[in-house]
């Protein structure tokens, strides 16, 4: 297992909450040279897709044998399993609830572990934060070089979510408004491959619940502030957004919002 | 003094301050291999109960020599103290106005140091930011190897504050309310311990303003959705929590409210 | 070029974007021993006034040789320029639309770089994240010792903004409010300098909108609670506060608000 020594971390805890904290003592206790990364712990309490999405997104811009763990977790203390998967280089510690579905959409995990030694954690453990008393420890001795088969029972598959599909078709393509960042951009799962076909110009119109545009531009500035703007963006799928300004308050749109191009 | 190179940032700046980045550079100047860890800065203006709190529940989880910084100030400039206390091998640097006195609550303090000689703070120092001129050089120094009792004149206590008792009869014990997590999870005062007694099943009766449960689980998924539930959380101690759904919110309850547990 | 392997990051991606984490991730790919430090991520969506003052407010504290990423950038895709420039031992990446401004105005760069040499950046490059695809990287290979001139051609100045001016005239300094922070104190651009010949007693009004409070005191709590009180704060420039309250929403003063002193 390559390793980087950086542990990333994905919660539902708020962006303020001492749970990040303690998790971070156990990992630095176990290896005080850990790198400790926030991806985010603003998901909305349980909110799994949302969760899924943010792992999905940071992936690609972290160096092989990076470790992320992640912490949304409804199903905390039931018969749900912990796991570990690996996907490339990049190694997961999550519950099995869905949170790794949106990697495994994109590619199979190499690997998948049950998490299920119990000597590799804190003892004794709570019934309600297995992130800091079992996953927070295991990414420690990960990061220290810790064998991953080591963990427990090799497992074939991970717990999938049903992801909205894109719909391809001649001159038209059908997708859904997938996140929505903090400048309120809508994301959507219609990738720029999908949409090699269709012209940038203003022959394609990008409709999204009653409202439309034209065109498909390169960036937010290519049209005047306040103007509904259809493009690829740094996810390298289609965005909507409003220059200079949140296409999600002022639209009104939502995750789940059904997006279509026509040419 | 065991070092374990990590200092805790725990303030009432905001989770968006710039002030936090002031104080983590003049750490970083005096001490650039230092490994910064925020605990929370999402603490209210000024409320320095529930920074006493966040400061003890993060304690636990952090390895021995570690340094904790703490900044919820409101009498800062005035003559209110900086103080260095240690707790077992946890070290600690705050204002001495009760900051400190949850964790004085649970155990005594190993030393008590004034934070008084000024050769160690940046000069010259502002009158309204310590945590920046007085405590990160402090605590920076003290990551270093710097021995406490070179701060200032030995202290024999710290300014403390009334936290509410929890009262134990035969088949009653009352408590409160004493923090609510960003899941709406009311924690309250009531410790596992001292219910070692009490029946988990529908004998134990958990009251909370006009609600009630029965019972005591282990984790929030034994009960369905939106159920009230009572369960020992994972600071160890008994906690109300609506299953999937924030019960501050939807009980309306606040930090202070009596909790009656009879069986 | 003095290294202190520090880089820092200030963006109005939000407190919980995982957009952070990307950069983050591109960071420590180059230069896994870079030491990260966010200052702000709460800058309001292009906000570039907010941003430049966050940037100049942080500046003092770090140690030479740090490395600052900031990104507010409205402007990303189009042909705004992205540059380094160096002010005093400190390096800054940034868009070149005014982020720097504040602080050119307090001191003149020392080199001004255009960052243009592709081969330094991600490729491919998207049109809408140039913090991650160029920022990121050239920090990174900064931070490993490149030399900033190797960044593109030099350049002889920086987009300014307009700042408000402070008018000093016999017995009167007329400023303005210039930033809030998340105690709603209300910062002025009104320095200490500025304020050497007036009176710190009551015989100097200072006024804001309607309201007006007579003295500089030292420090907050050197009045009651609830008191308007007038100090020279920890930017070591003029604030105006409400002991233990926050100024900002009890006076609902705003930035750009004008402040007169008179004595």
């Amino acid at each position: 297992m390559s390793r980087s020594g950086i542990i990333t971390l994905t919660t539902d805890f708020g962006p303020s909450s001492p749970y990040v904290a303690c998790m971070k003592g156990v990992i630095l206790t176990y290896n005080p040279r850990a790198v400790l990364v926030d991806v985010t712990h603003g998901i909305r309490p349980f909110d799994i897709r949302a969760g899924a999405l943010a792992l999905a997104e940071a992936m690609p811009w972290f160096p092989p044998g990076t470790i992320h763990v992640a912490v949304v977790d409804p199903g905390v203390g039931s018969d749900r399993r912990l796991v570990y998967a690996r996907f490339g280089e990049q190694h997961y510690l999550a519950p099995d609830n869905g949170l790794l579905s949106r990697l495994a959409q994109a590619s199979e995990p190499h690997m998948i572990v049950a998490v299920e030694d119990p000597t590799l954690w804190l003892e004794p453990i709570s019934s309600t934060f297995h992130g800091r008393d079992i996953l927070a420890p295991v990414a420690a001795s990960l990061s220290l070089g810790l064998d991953p088969a080591r963990l427990g029972r090799s497992q074939s598959s991970l717990v999938g979510l049903t992801w909205p599909e894109v719909v391809a078709l001649p001159g038209k393509i059908e997708g859904a408004v997938e996140s929505i960042d903090d400048f309120g951009n809508l994301v959507t799962n219609i990738t720029a491959a999908q949409l090699v076909d269709c012209p940038r110009d203003e022959r394609t119109r990008v409709a999204c619940d009653e409202h439309e545009t034209f065109g498909i531009f390169q960036t937010y500035s290519d049209q005047p502030s306040l103007t509904l703007v259809a493009l690829i963006g740094s996810h390298g799928r289609l965005e909507l957004a409003i220059v200079e300004e949140s296409a999600a308050a002022m639209l009104g749109v939502r995750v789940g919002e059904r997006v279509v191009v026509t040419w």
